[in-house]
């Protein structure tokens, strides 16, 4: 089993390849520790030694590789974001602590991916199974110059928007995932450690989670509704979500939305007009012109009344690639549960540029049927670096 | 794999035959939702039908039994505790009210624990693998003339305590756990509706996580040490842990206490001071006395020069049974991280008589080394009922 599971991980770059559809998208779980069962055995026999080895452990995601693995890994049961502020300081000042921080970051993710991290809480129990990734923010890029894709900015204002500031942009955006809760926290101090050396500091955390799923299927967020079904293959990918050949062939584009659902009120509709406004059968994530959860949403297709049949604020028909010239975003979203009256969606996609999001969100703006139990609370965005090769550090191109 | 992660379960009532302590106080992690292998192997075929089977599932922890699971069975890696609040009424619709709701109670939590939840969202993953306990609040138990145990009563207050009353308290607290976060929000808000149902609300939730480790070791806590060490054995329990015979002999008593920990100052400490204030060594959790993590602190030991190999304010010292007449309590602690500056611990013992609690938390406030870097920020008291047989309620004892 333990070689099983080492093949669920895809490498960094993998989505170049002619991988499946759901080998981008895979449902949490996949990268699951192996070994447990070795540890209860040891129980059944009685009294295992304080100092007995640890179990079979499950690999380490890569954490060197062309593109970063908070990307490109199969997508783990949870999450931390965190973005990091840096002190204000002249442009050469700036740069340089930015410079020295990143060579941090990297050797804290590295190690702590690698199993090589000193902590004694990475330590004696399973491996981290950490996958991360290292974005920059528009203002941090603006301020200091960097070489950033140029189409980096903040998204305007939507209708509807409740942002709080504290808990959205950042200079540097960081995204933990893992098997488990207990690393995040781990690495997400020391990380502010880094960053308080360098005169920085932890602007906001957010915490997730997902279903642990079977991998290759789409997990289902607190709705109920499984959520990531139309993610781009390889192809769409490479012209949709990372950047042109170039400086920035490896990078991509981090949109970070944090969304509270009010998911008793959704849930106290019919479930049938639950589907008409997702335009998904909440049972098998089938589209309502379909049987099957892959089945090509028919945005066209019309009721014998001459209405559509996905209606025309289901949220499925307004976020829907064909409106957009095809353009697809890799979406890796969370859910949360902050408290009673907030929990919902951690929106994460990747793109090429922001403003595929930014067409998408003003149309569901308008009129998703979903919009009276959803209210947008925090948002960034951010230059999701290429991925540092052995030896080196994240950002080695921001210089230029 | 799957019959063996089947034994790691601890039935409820199993403390009280000749377990071994350690079993009583496993590391998180042994109740691993197994079956993840094979959908790992899907995926390495290439395209998952969406309606493919899900998995064959780890067992379910029992829900019925003469004990609640969420103080027997061995501890899980992710924690959700929630405290419901009554809406004011004359006793006997105040005793109605809370019947009925207890009523709904066991049902949620036994059909969500025994995988026959009808919310979509705990079907098609890994078995929500849920244990739970419900407890009654000292304060609900005086209003409505409950039958409790005499010695259930909120807890002084301690020098130095910080509490905030919306994250303590509460007439119901209600402790979830399973190998993961997903299924904790969800059964939370299935507890959530049926408490608005009966008028009630919800008056805080707290998550909380464990390492995942070897069953039958001690998790560490966020400071880096093994937390739980000294935990009753089965004999110790019943004179400690569980009532007397008669009617609270299969309940006791839920001690909870919210610590922020200032995890970043402790470890700026050489680790010599650190394990000086713990009376404990960081790396394996031996006592300074010892050489092996359950070798018996001897707190009566001197060095040459007639101080204490155990220092007067070492935590270990302070906590010591040998100060109580022996007296024990089963801790099953879980860590938390709501913010980087509101990270801890959550402490949960289960007592006999929150006395027991009370004696050796005066101790700790009056000198603990560890102070401070600890701030308590909320606390709570609750009977932990007995459990529910098949086919009964819990909270049946509560009206005699």
């Amino acid at each position: 089993m333990h070689a099983e599971t080492g093949k669920a991980q895809e490498q960094p770059g993998a989505v170049r390849s002619g991988v499946d559809r759901r080998a981008l998208i895979a449902g949490g779980g996949a990268v699951l520790a192996a070994g447990v069962g070795a540890g209860v055995v040891a129980l059944g026999r009685g009294r295992p030694a304080a100092s007995s080895p640890p179990p079979p452990s499950a690999p380490a995601v890569a954490f060197h590789g062309e593109r970063q693995a908070g990307v490109t890994a199969l997508q783990q049961p949870a999450t931390l974001l965190l973005a990091l502020d840096l002190a204000p300081a002249a442009t050469s000042d700036g740069r340089a602590a930015l410079r020295s921080l990143l060579g941090e970051l990297t050797r804290v993710l590295a190690d702590a991916a690698g199993g090589a991290a000193a902590d004694p809480r990475l330590r004696g129990g399973e491996p981290a199974q950490l996958s991360s990734l290292v974005g920059v923010g528009p203002g941090l890029a603006a301020r200091l110059g960097l070489n950033v894709p140029p189409a980096l900015a903040d998204l305007p204002a939507f209708p509807g928007d409740r942002l709080d500031p504290a808990r959205g942009g950042g200079d540097l955006v960081v995204q933990l995932c893992a098997a488990d809760r207990w690393p995040l926290t781990v690495v997400a101090e020391l990380l502010a450690a880094a960053a308080r050396s360098a005169g920085g500091t932890v602007r906001w955390t957010q915490p997730g989670f997902l279903p642990r799923t079977p991998a290759g299927t789409t997990p289902r967020n607190l709705f109920g509704y499984k959520d990531g079904t139309a993610n781009p293959d390889a192809t769409e990918a490479k012209q949709w979500v990372w950047g042109p050949p170039g400086p920035y062939e490896h990078g991509t584009v981090l949109v970070y939305r944090r969304i509270r659902m009010d998911t008793a009120a959704f849930a106290a509709l019919p479930e049938d007009r639950r589907d008409l406004a997702m335009g998904r059968r909440l049972t098998d994530g089938a589209p309502l012109t379909g049987t099957a959860e892959h089945d090509d949403p028919d945005i066209y297709a019309k009721n014998p009344d001459g209405s559509y049949v996905i209606p025309n604020t289901a949220h499925v028909r307004l976020s829907s690639p064909r409106l957009d010239s095809g353009a697809r975003m890799l979406r890796r979203g969370y859910s949360y549960d902050d408290a009673p009256d907030d929990r919902g969606l951690l929106f994460c996609a990747f793109v090429r540029d922001p403003e595929q999001f930014t067409r998408v969100q003003n149309r569901l703006a308008a009129k998703d049927a979903l919009n009276p139990f959803l209210v947008h609370t925090a948002s960034a965005v951010a230059y999701v670096l290429p991925g540092a090769r052995e030896g080196g550090v994240l950002g080695e191109g921001l210089w230029a």
